[in-house]
């Protein structure tokens, strides 16, 4: 394996998974501007990109700032090897999603399997989908009303390059909304992901560095409540390594600093029509390096959940 | 004055307001358990609720747990001493709101100008109905849709008392919907304040000391956006010295620690049919003692902004 | 293994532990409050100590409150079961020492090898006695003069039971001292390790889950330096699998959620007769839980390292 | 007044306890990168530094990095305008401190009473100094022994400048020393204003926005212990307007957000030639804006304490 883009939160904490992962070696880390320092592998020094040795692994993890993995694809794709692209350059709506594999790993897994250039998903997306995919097909979702997400993240979703809103003293006692006007570039993915339904997105800035807790109120067809909906997910993820059902309300602590999801639903008394959905799941686990390591296990024929923190 | 509980968040926070009151002295603050130990206010120890000279003041505010407000103010009435009763005792929807004035301050100003015996709001339904009151009459709510009311707050909302799910350890990492279900009870308090609107209400726990931010998902008219809504705030609250309307997005940076509020607004593209809007403030500022001494002032034919962090 | 108290912070992190070890199974977890929840290892439920069953098991971890461990462990000699006791009850300094091996597992292993009856050692004594012990033997410190040791933790180290002085918004926004004065339980613990030494310990109270930094100001003999000091600690930690010396400056960034420690020192300008020490590690990791699993290993004649989160 | 370099924390701050100061009125509020946008002040725009109209004031405020105090000093002296410098370019030890009042404000009144060019204190040292400066008359000391200074600090002490070791999520989780090896900027300023004792400082950086706590441990004559060293202080600070003696433990809680500064002292059994003092107060309040409008006070010859929040 290689990470290239080995110094931001997700280059970071996919090196974490991988260390710990029973049948992968990485070879390579990468960084323009820390070459030759440690890397959060111990033992494996950074290198520079034209230092990384393509021709030594089966697929590479791109961890870049959003607009630097177009270049890297292509180089990828010269030198036959896999990749895994973290950044948004080609999800669905990036304009350049054509040739990717969608990497949503828990419903896509056979596609992916097959694939050599995946588009590991966002993390606010990763979550609305595996929230509402389940309930489209069930008739459980009443069309043509808006499907409220109101989000909440962690700061590392911003990544980790320098900027004064991002400084502790400017976090620490905050939280805000940001992205108003429902014009997240996030919310292109969730709707090519989920077409037809009417999204609006809104997310929030927590004083945390990590996890998302997603609270979704949905207008569901009459008769359908939140014994359903948990009934709808618990068959559609029967067997899925990170995803689990809860009957009580989803939190950040039992996510964070894993690579698990949490799903919860509940009834609104005087209000039948909308059901509050829930999801909790770390921003840099599911929401990036787990599901980016999960997809790297199905492209090499893998057992789907090794190395994960489930 | 007295202040009745004055070792809780609320009663602190009271104290500190007065302790800066040009008008007004303490003459007491009472705590059963920590009698003679010092006060929130400098030279003033505590003192048992027994010692209290209620004969000496004008008027007392209330701070003790829901529940224990009923007997204090049948004693302040016998002693013919207005109340600000900062509890839950008598709002609206308690079942005891009769013959009390509900503290709004900034939309009941003439009634709890004559008033003697005031129940202070809420501190979530403070923020729900400023933000809603002033768009009921004019027209900008789609009558029959639900509102959604999506909330988060600062712990010590929660009061003071000490238990398990409150310890730094627990609330540190973590974020959290409560009450799921729309059953809080501050839900009967806004749809008294607010008769007639389908309200959904879903708090969460920030980890946080302090702040309210409410991000309000509201149907509109055919027409109406988010600057009528702002346009209609600005009407209503013009000259009221602690609400303001931003034209960007309100943070609890600007407002904990203040009696401040602050409104804001935004369009949804693609989904003309809900407004979103914002409001931050303190919990225990305009959410508790702010509005707590804003409504003493307007009983005591004061400058209603007296003493207040604006 | 059992783990006896399993819901307070050190029980929780032993399962934790537990749960990824190769080579044990838990057999029961108890709990007097909540028999029959979940405990923190999935599949297990909470049993009361009544029905632990101590036939099934080769040893047990007491992480019960400071006092409650006494009984137990007359339980677990009639069963002749082993006991790793993470409570103050049977520590050097508490007057129940005897017949117990001090479980401090890099600087007595061979003692602990063939030991039923460990007393773990606290957390602030950990730190401070890896960091000292090599130097003792080493002729590095100047005797007579008092060597400072000023810590600072999270706040799991004062356990889970609900007090005022731990909730959240007490905690979040203060740094303080506690007890002042050279009394903390864990001085005598200290003392006993290191007999001689003249210690003053001063801790602090960190707006911090978890984590512990020492800092310590050891007078050194003439010519002894930060060099020679972390020379001698690798000669004795050599080997040692949850221990490291760093060139830098040891930080709870780089040990919080693991079983690590790092020791660093560094010269003072102008001040040669004072080096100053730096000793990080998770407070709830090998200051508790990792210790205690390090500690079992050796009893039960497994590899030290197993399962340990290095 | 003119404050310049308006958009860090500490010129935030300035104008944050100008805007209650009930003599004087600021007239501008500089930033080079933020002209025309608001300054915390509300009601004045930021202007750019030529813009500034000296001759409108009667003293500026330097809150600038580090360095780039020295032009805009030449240009007040020319405009024959005051100056309290908040940077460290005109402190002892800069090299560039002739013709500067050092701005202690509690301990050289008289000369700031008739000064133009103050350099104003840092934070660190000012606790120091306040701490230990009357105790060195008074024969409490005992000399040729090392004074151990262990300070911690919230971030907002290292500017606003974005730096990755600034931002949140590198922040929020940790607690490490810096500047090890004796050798922090602050120490030579310290040593000026207490020559003769060998001091040691240490400093440390808190996952908090604000506040200093400095723990020191004190060799002392014989006989000398904490009664007498708090007597010391009494007796040298009555009357001070922000200084006051615990018989507690100070803790950040209390002073920050405030321009006040707790002193406390304690003995430690078994080690009876240390005395350990502890320092408290918030390094943008008293060890920054606090001081430099006490500092402005007695320049202009007002009440020492208007305005400060005490």
């Amino acid at each position: 394996m290689g990470v290239v883009g080995a110094t931001g939160y997700t280059g970071i904490e996919v090196l974490r998974v991988l260390a710990h992962h029973p049948r992968v070696r990485v070879h390579f880390a990468t960084s323009e501007g820390s070459s030759g320092e440690p890397s959060a592998l111990p033992g494996l020094p950074l290198v520079s990109g034209d230092e990384a040795a393509l021709d030594e692994v089966d697929a590479i993890f791109l961890c870049l700032p959003h607009g630097k993995a177009v270049e890297w694809a292509l180089r990828a794709a010269e030198a036959n090897v896999g990749v895994v692209d973290l950044t948004a350059d080609h999800r669905p709506g990036s304009g350049r999603e054509e040739g990717w594999v969608y990497g949503m790993a828990d419903l896509a897994a056979d596609r992916i399997a097959g694939a050599r250039k995946v588009a590991n998903p966002g993390c606010y997306p990763t979550g609305v989908q595996l929230a509402l995919h389940p309930l489209v097909g069930g008739g459980l979702i009443r069309s043509g009303y808006p499907v409220v997400i109101n989000a909440a993240s962690g700061v590392t979703g911003a990544g980790r390059t320098p900027k004064r809103e991002l400084l502790f003293a400017e976090v620490a006692s905050d939280f805000r909304a940001y992205a108003t006007g429902n014009g997240h570039r996030h919310l292109l993915e969730m709707r090519a992901g989920l077409p037809g339904l009417p999204l609006l997105f809104q997310p929030h800035l927590l004083p945390l560095a990590r996890g998302i807790l997603e609270t979704i109120y949905l207008p569901v067809t009459p008769g359908a409540d939140a014994a359903a909906v948990r009934a709808a997910w618990r068959t559609a993820y029967q067997g899925a390594p990170t995803i689990s059902v809860s009957d009580g309300s989803p939190t950040l602590a039992e996510v964070v600093g894993t690579d698990r999801l949490v799903l919860g639903a509940s009834d609104n008394a005087g209000l039948p029509e909308l059901v509050t959905l829930l999801v909790s799941f770390d921003n840099l686990g599911k929401g990036a390096a787990g599901q980016a390591v999960h997809n790297m296990n199905l492209m090499l024929g893998l057992d789907p959940a090794l190395g994960l923190r489930c």
